[in-house]
């Protein structure tokens, strides 16, 4: 931040407004005080019968590699449209929201990711223009080494361990966290 | 948003961004596209034995009225790092969080709220500088018409729903839902 995008001042200064307790940019123009916050980014698994849907991505960062359809959450959305409108986006496919099973925490990029299992509306989907391909993968056909981010790699994890005690549990953590202590 | 926050350009125009769905401001002058998120209230309910601490509002809005301690999430924190500050800061309290217990959307004003359920340590409490005063209610000393914000009165539904069937139960919903079909 350079300008103030209020008044257009360049006297901008990072510091602790009175009777707050963390520094903001504060215009001294206007005075108006320019806060940040972490972004969220909604995301939901598809699963039809014992396979989930990852998609391959064809944008930077980690182009090429698997992912959970995800992505920020806009203004004017619930967390679970943003994560109906992922899954449209990246797989062309509906589904079912059936639980949040993940609130992961990437702090140091101010990112907070919840993350949906959904049932895939018919078995169907297709390839969305923000990927290369997309495939169902059984839990001992998941392409590990090729997952795009640790909050993928957790989700994951945490929805093959929730099968197995066959429960809807929600699983929060923080980054670095893969979720190896779910398996 | 009147001046590019980047390079102090005037020249914004309100558009959808080339391969984007929404519209954005782009700046004319330096072609940085300014994206705008929702933001995360992060809070928790302490509860102590049969009770739970709310706080009476010593700020606007909703001055004079009971709240779960809540705010704007910041960035550099998790979610619950974010809930434990928000505690200590309306009710000089330290909890042990337990559980998600609600994910709220007011989607009108760009607003997730995510609460969690705690224990108070060892019981004690005070009062926060952005509180009048602080009290421990049973479910039937409740205040209900005194309760601050809709995201409130849900996760109050909520949790002594939960309490009845003894669960911990996540409960997801949007304004203007206040719980009633939970009880
Ligand atoms: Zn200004
Ligand atoms: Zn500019």
């Amino acid at each position: 931040m350079n300008f103030c995008s209020h008044c257009g001042s360049a006297d901008l200064r990072h510091e602790v407004p009175p009777g707050d307790t963390y520094p903001r940019y504060v215009c001294g123009g206007c005075g108006t005080i320019h806060y940040e916050n972490p972004k969220v980014v909604t995301g939901c698994l598809p699963v039809w019968e014992d396979r989930v849907l990852l998609c391959r991505r064809a944008i930077e960062p980690a182009y090429g590699r698997w992912n959970i359809p995800s992505g920020y959450l806009e203004n004017g959305e619930t967390v679970v449209d943003g994560a109906l409108r992922e899954v449209r986006e990246e797989a062309a496919a509906e589904v079912k929201v059936s639980y949040l099973i993940s609130l992961y925490n990437i702090e140091r990029i101010n990112q907070v990711y919840l993350q949906f299992v959904g049932e895939l509306i018919d078995g169907s989907y297709g390839v969305g223009p923000e990927s290369l391909e997309t495939r169902l993968f059984t839990e001992a056909q998941i392409p590990w080494e090729e997952i795009a981010f640790t909050s993928s790699l957790f989700t994951l994890r945490a929805y093959f361990r929730n099968r197995r005690t066959n429960d809807h549990r929600l699983h929060r953590s923080s980054y670095p966290d893969v979720g190896e202590g779910l398996r």
